[in-house]
This record gives structure tokens, C-alpha cells and sequence, in this order.
């Protein structure tokens, strides 16, 4: 890690704050701190004071002054880079950050690249490329469930599976290669049963953590929920309703904002995301037409489908509808929601008949969007529909797709491997299946990498991390 | 300072960024912190630990696990606030930031209002009150003049000039009150010379301070410019260049962003503002009508006038042109701007015109603005326009309204008094009047304030400072 340019960045968000702060990392962070900071007490220079201190000063530019700074200082390899690291604390107004930044750039600096602190981190062996990616979806995190998936990939339980796995591995083809080396003896070092059994629980391993994928999707892009039903039956004001709770319930803490453009819910730590309401929204629900084909597409995307009915309308209205929708919501969760329970309307009747719908696997629930009837009960089911209990039992989840494609391939290629044991095949081939197998998991972690796959995860990150 | 609540609040930008910022000031800061924060090396506790150490470790919710973080520890006095004082810096996705703001509340603290952190230093003697306002303007402050004044205020310098002017008169009046003590012998222990001069003194420097007020705002809020002109001349290209120069020359570094909407342009650390280019950037100047009363209106409002004409014009228009706003400019900085120089006209004669034209006070600059020509030049002629001379000596600028209300004051009641002395008015009255100026000037550093002119202060401050 010889001649490294020293980079810097603004670590805080962008824009105006009480505070800013700015990172400097490499060789050079010291000298160049020493070049522009002036410390208050007199005393050591920064590059003489000890790790995890803090040192109030001037930041100048030769006869110019910046500002009034606090300075800490870690060293190599106790920091977040593994190299020495100066942060610098700063008033937040943009001037002066800007003027900080080109100082540092002035003295020899250069400008961090998108993630390029953290890839100093995974390069200086402080955490791996899984980990790594952990940092980004734990900043992008904006609910419970998905803070810690991220935090658990961030401190590594997810590298200490794939590790174990390939763990395993090794000493399963080291066995196979001492075959090898010995193969014109013929012999079999490896008990092909126990073989057998090694790789059954790999494969049993990376099933588990292939199929997570779907739960860890969901939590980290939200559940997809389609609200459906005939015109005019109230999906806009339901979608209002559940948006608005929601708003509500987001504290009013100052500085953090929820972005209200997107048609999201946060409940119990999940979060839901409506899909096409685009038009439900513009419409009002009054001119929207329930076209079959629109109705399907948004079934195809969501995971959970409500379907709303009206309490007040034409019982053949309602029979009509519920045969449109249940069918195409096979293999979905469907949540039936009778709206406007509050209108006169022949309920009894509709109840019975609602009653001898097969709802096995259905919910039923009665509100009224506009007087606020059970919009809590309907909360409820929502979460329901979702199995947190994996999650729940701090189980490893992958929610990263680059790790699922990694893990989908390394199953395939020990399935290979499986079949080839059963049928017998030779023992340089089935060290070739295997080695593919760990090739695919060192991808996960870093172990086998190059710079156009890290280029394609570190490019997404934010400036500054 | 007993019983002071703790206090916490983000004290980064708003959003979500590589790291987050929380402040944490009050009697309880250390056992608050205490009490979710376990460190990563076992060992003294937070409140054990030196001042200016940075310790890094956990921040849990009971059993959840929120974060990883850097706890940096700072011991009243040797603080922002005066009072002990934690920063944690946390990964900066919003849900963590909202997490470990909510859980601090949860252990006692409550969420700062705008500038209660300035506040509590003011209170706590960190600085005075013209000080506390300056940290708010270094925040806000987006030009090198603008923030050279405002650090300046937040250094003190302004106190020191005010501090200067208070002992004087305290001084004066303490000669003042002996006559007062022994006023039915009638003696004259302070020479009514010596006073007349003292008075003079001081009045010249108040008079001095509130004059700076002019630079001090047009600084501080941007230099008014007005583009006036014919219909057609090229105004709206004229400022979309200008403007465009200025933005290509904004460093493009993320994470600092200029205002895109405001027409503001900053040459050489000053700022020009342009004045009601709503129409001109609608119109494209092609529709424009120089209503006599806007342009007069617009002239009003500036400090430079831009008198933009059309060298392919007609004589007539141009001379016209000339005719209707010269007059009206009077008092003003006055730019004539001859723009299309690249079209073919009567240059000669029109050349011939201008230089007729008294232009002792005027800068006249030949430009296009459509092929780039001198654009250069006119942005040095706006800089000429702008007398910085008084800034660069380093002397006090008064920027801030509030200052210049109160010194104002103090002005009208050193004048009463010296009028009072020339008058031979009593010794009581002549008290009064020098109490009147104290207050005032006592005002402006904050050591006669209430609870109003706080608030009024530091409710526009941003939340964390």
C-alpha cells in the first residue's frame, strides 16, 4: 500500500448543516493537515499527537483564514481506511467546505471517488467485498428490517457462511486432490459416501441462503402491493389514508425526511411499496377503468394484491370482480377489503356470500377508508402476509443480487458436482465443479475479484464513504 | 447552569450522506451516552475518559443493535456549549440518525430547538451575543467577502470595537455621576472640553460602524444589479451568460451545490444580485416592453445599473435609450454596455456618440454578448463598481440589521447628548442620554438582552448549532 494518493471528501450530506465533515485518507494525510491546520494550543505538531485525539484549530490558506476546525486523527491501520485518517469537523456552510476541499487539493490531495474510502478498507483487508457492499445498503436502509439485514452483512455474519462454506470445500478437495495426485494407483482417499454427505450440506447451505434472497429482496426494495377493484370503489382514498397514517407516524424530528413522492408505508419495521398508483392518484379513482390487462400486469408485480370491493355497490358489481381478480392472484397473497361499510347496503347478504368464498388463504376485512373503520385491522394483515420469523431467528438473508447470482451459480455448479459422484465421474472433473464452487463464493467476499466488478459496486456508493 | 436539560440534535446536513452527526450538550450528556453506548475496548467508562478522545463502539437499543460509531467527549468549559458535551458520528442513512436521536430521548434528552447549542454558549459566556449571530451568518455566508465578515463577527472583532466604545462611556459617565453625587455644591469635576471631545470620539466611530452597514449588507445579501435596456438589445443573453460563466466556474465538486434559481453571480468573492429577471428570463427580451415605470422601479432597487444597448441599432433608440435612464441612474453605479459589436453598424459614429457623453462616473464597455466578446471586462467593470478598499483594511463591517438598528440608536442619543452639552444642559439629563447610548451599544453584545430579542435570534438558526 506504498505510494497511495492521499484522497479527500465530504462525508456529511450534502448542503448546508450546523456541521460539516471532511475526510482525509492515505500517506500523506498528516502532512497535509499539518500544511493548513493551525492547532490553538501551541504544542505537538498533528502528525507527533496520538490516535482517537481531537485538536481545535484554524484552517488557513496561507494568509487567509477559513475557519475554526476540530481535527481527529486516526492512524494506520487502527482506521476506517486502514491508512491515516484526518477528519475535519467544520462550520457547515457549502462556502467553506468547498473552500476546505480545494485547499486539501491545493496541498496534494486528490478528490475520493465514490466509495473509494471503503475499497481502501476492503483493499486494506478491514473488511470484504461483502461487508463493504453491507456499509452502502446500511446508509440506504430506511427501515427496520432492512437496517439489519445491512448491519449483519456489515459486520460479517454473512462472510462467516460463506467462509464456513468454503471452509468445507477446501478440505473436500484437498481430499480429492490427494486422488489425484495419486491417480494411477487408483485409489480413493475420499469416502465417496461421506462425500456425498459433505456436499449434500453444502448444497443444503446455499439453497437456504439462495432462497433468503426473495425475503431479503422484499425487505430491502419494499413488499410490492397492488391495490386493485372496480372503479369508484374507494382505492384512492384507501391509498391516501394508509400513505397519511403512515406520514403521521414518522416522528417530526428535524432532519430526517421521508421522501413523500414515492408511494411507500412503513409498518412494524416492514416496508410496503404500492405499485402503478400513478394513475389511481391522478384519477381520483372516478374515470380510472378496470382494464383486465393493467389489472393482470399489476398482479404479475406484486407479492401482495388488495382487492378492493364496494360494500354499497350491485352484488353481481362485486361477484364480477372478485372472479376477475382471485384467479390471476393464485400464488399471491390477496387481501380482500370490503370499503364503505359505513353506506346502507344489503350487508348481510354480502357477508354471507363473502363468507362462502374459499378464504383459506385469504383475509377479509371490513373498513371504511373515508370515516377511518379499520384501517388499523387492515395494517395488521398486511404485516401478516409477511413471514419475518426467518428473519426473526438471525438468520443470515441475502439481499444483495450480486450475492444471489454468485450463490445461484455456485449451486448449480455443486449440483453438477452431485451428479457427477452419483454417476461416477472422473475425479479431475469433479475438482473442476468444485473449484467453480469456490469461485463463485469468493466472488461474494472479495477473495476473487477484479477491478471491473469492484468498479461496479464501489460506483454506487456515495462520495465520502 | 444546574439543572439544564441535555439537549441533542442532528447536527449534520439534513439527508442522507456517508456520515451523520449527532450532537448531545447538557448536565446528563455523559451518563445519556453512557447508557447505549458500549465501547469496543473494554475498559474506563465515557464519563472516565479525557477530554478531546475519540472512542469507538455499539450503540444499542436494549437488545437491537443500531449502529457502530465514534463517540468523541468534550468536558465543560473546554466545549461548544461550556457544558459536557458528545458527538456521535454514525453511518448516515436517516433511519439511524432518527433511531439514535429517538433513543437518546428515550434516556432523558430533549431535542434541541434552533441554535439552543449557540444559545448555551452565549448563556454559558462562550461568546457574546453579536458573536453567536456571526456563527449563524459564517453558516449561511456563500461569497469570500461575505464570509470574511461574518467570521470576523463571530471572532469577536466587532465585540472588541463595541467592548472599546462601552468603557469610554462608562468612563465618561462615572465623571458624570461624581458631579451628580455632589450636585448641590456645584462643582464641575469633568471638563466640559474633554468631554466634548471624548463625545465626538465616540460618535465618529458609531458614526463609522453604522455607515459600514451599507457594504456590510450589500455584501452580505448580494450587490444589487439591474439589466435595463430597449427591447431586443440582447439583455436575457446577456444574463444567461453571465450567469452561465459563473456556474462553469463553480468547482464541480460534490457534495456543494449552488442555487440554480436565484440569478446570482459571484466574481472574485462578491456577490451580484440580479434584480426582477423574472420577465427578462420569460420573454427571452423579445417581447419585453421597457415600460418607463418598471425600469425606473428596477433602477430604484439597484446599486449598478446595466444599461445594455444594441450597436446595430438605430441612433435614435440608442440615444433615447440613454436619455430615459441616465437621469434616473443618477446616485447609482452606472454601466453602459454596448452589446452586438459583432453585427455590422455605424460603429463610428455611434463611438463617437458615446465617448460625447459625460462618462466620468460611467464605465462604457463594448461587448457581444452572443460570441463571448469582453465579457471578461464587464464583470471586471461590476468589480470596479464595488469599493472594497474599506474591507480589505480589515476594518469592522456592520452586516447584520439588528446591529445597525441599535447602533443607530446609540447614534440619535449621543447626539442629543452632545447637543446637550453644547446646550449646557444639566448633568441628570446629560446622564441619561449616555445611559441610552450604553444600552444600546449593550444591546448589540448581549449584555442587555431578554428572552424576546433571544428568541427572535436564535429561532433562525438551524437546528444542531
Amino acid at each position: 500500500m506504498n505510494n497511495v494518493t492521499t484522497i479527500c471528501a465530504i462525508a456529511s450530506a450534502p448542503g448546508n448543516g450546523a456541521i460539516a465533515f471532511i475526510r482525509l485518507s492515505g500517506n500523506e494525510a498528516f502532512s497535509i493537515c499539518e500544511s493548513i491546520f493551525e492547532p490553538a494550543t501551541s504544542g505537538k505538531k498533528i502528525s507527533k499527537q496520538k490516535a482517537f485525539t481531537i485538536h481545535f484549530g484554524k484552517i488557513n490558506d496561507e494568509e487567509i483564514f477559513i475557519d475554526e476546525v476540530l481535527v481527529s486523527l486516526f492512524r494506520n491501520p487502527q482506521s476506517y481506511t486502514g491508512e491515516d485518517l484526518v477528519e475535519i469537523s467544520c462550520h457547515g456552510s457549502q462556502y467553506i467546505q468547498q473552500q476546505i476541499l480545494q485547499l486539501l487539493i491545493k496541498k496534494g490531495a486528490v478528490l475520493a471517488q465514490p466509495g473509494e474510502f471503503t475499497l481502501r478498507a476492503f483493499l486494506n483487508g478491514k473488511m470484504d467485498l461483502s461487508q463493504a457492499e453491507g456499509v452502502a445498503d446500511l446508509i440506504a436502509s430506511s427501515s427496520e428490517a432492512s437496517h439489519k439485514i445491512a448491519m449483519q452483512q456489515m459486520r460479517g455474519s454473512f462472510s462467516i457462511e460463506i467462509n464456513e462454506l468454503r471452509k468445507q470445500l477446501l478440505n473436500f478437495i484437498s481430499l480429492i486432490e490427494l486422488e489425484l495426485d495419486f491417480s494411477e494407483e487408483d485409489v480413493e482417499f475420499a469416502d465417496r459416501t461421506d462425500l456425498s454427505n459433505l456436499m449434500n450440506k453444502i448444497h443444503r447451505k446455499i439453497v437456504e441462503l439462495t432462497d433468503s434472497f426473495e425475503l431479503g429482496n422484499v425487505i430491502k426494495e419494499g413488499i410490492p402491493v397492488a391495490i386493485v377493484g372496480n372503479p369508484n370503489v374507494g382505492k384512492s382514498t384507501l391509498l391516501n389514508i394508509l400513505l397519511k397514517e403512515d406520514r403521521a407516524i414518522v416522528s417530526e424530528i428535524p432532519g430526517t425526511t421521508r421522501d413523500a413522492i414515492e408511494d411507500i408505508i412503513n409498518i412494524k419495521g416492514i416496508t410496503f411499496r404500492f405499485i402503478d398508483t400513478a394513475g389511481l392518484r391522478e384519477t381520483h379513482d372516478k374515470i380510472e377503468i378496470m382494464g383486465i390487462d393493467r389489472t393482470k400486469e399489476k398482479i404479475r408485480k406484486a407479492a401482495i394484491v388488495l382487492l378492493v370491493l364496494d360494500a354499497s355497490d350491485a352484488m353481481a358489481n362485486i361477484q364480477a370482480s372478485i372472479r376477475t381478480v382471485k384467479p390471476e392472484a393464485k400464488g399471491k397473497q390477496l387481501i380482500i377489503v370490503v370499503n364503505k361499510v359505513d353506506l346502507p347496503g344489503n350487508h348481510q347478504k354480502l357477508i354471507g356470500y363473502l363468507e362462502g368464498i374459499d378464504k383459506e388463504h385469504d383475509d377479509l376485512i371490513y373498513i371504511s377508508a373515508r370515516t377511518h373503520i379499520n384501517i388499523d385491522k387492515l395494517n395488521e394483515a398486511l404485516l401478516r402476509k409477511v413471514d419475518l420469523s426467518y428473519l426473526a431467528q438471525n438468520n443470515v438473508v441475502v439481499s444483495n443480487i450480486r450475492h444471489f447470482e454468485a450463490l445461484e451459480k455456485s449451486r448449480e455448479a455443486i449440483e453438477r458436482a452431485m451428479n457427477g459422484i452419483s454417476s461416477g465421474l472422473t475425479t479431475d472433473l469433479l475438482a473442476m465443479d468444485i473449484r467453480q464452487v469456490l469461485h463463485y463464493l469468493g466472488e461474494i467476499t472479495g477473495e476473487i475479484t477484479n477491478d471491473e466488478v469492484l468498479g461496479n459496486i464501489f460506483k454506487n456508493f456515495c462520495i465520502g464513504k
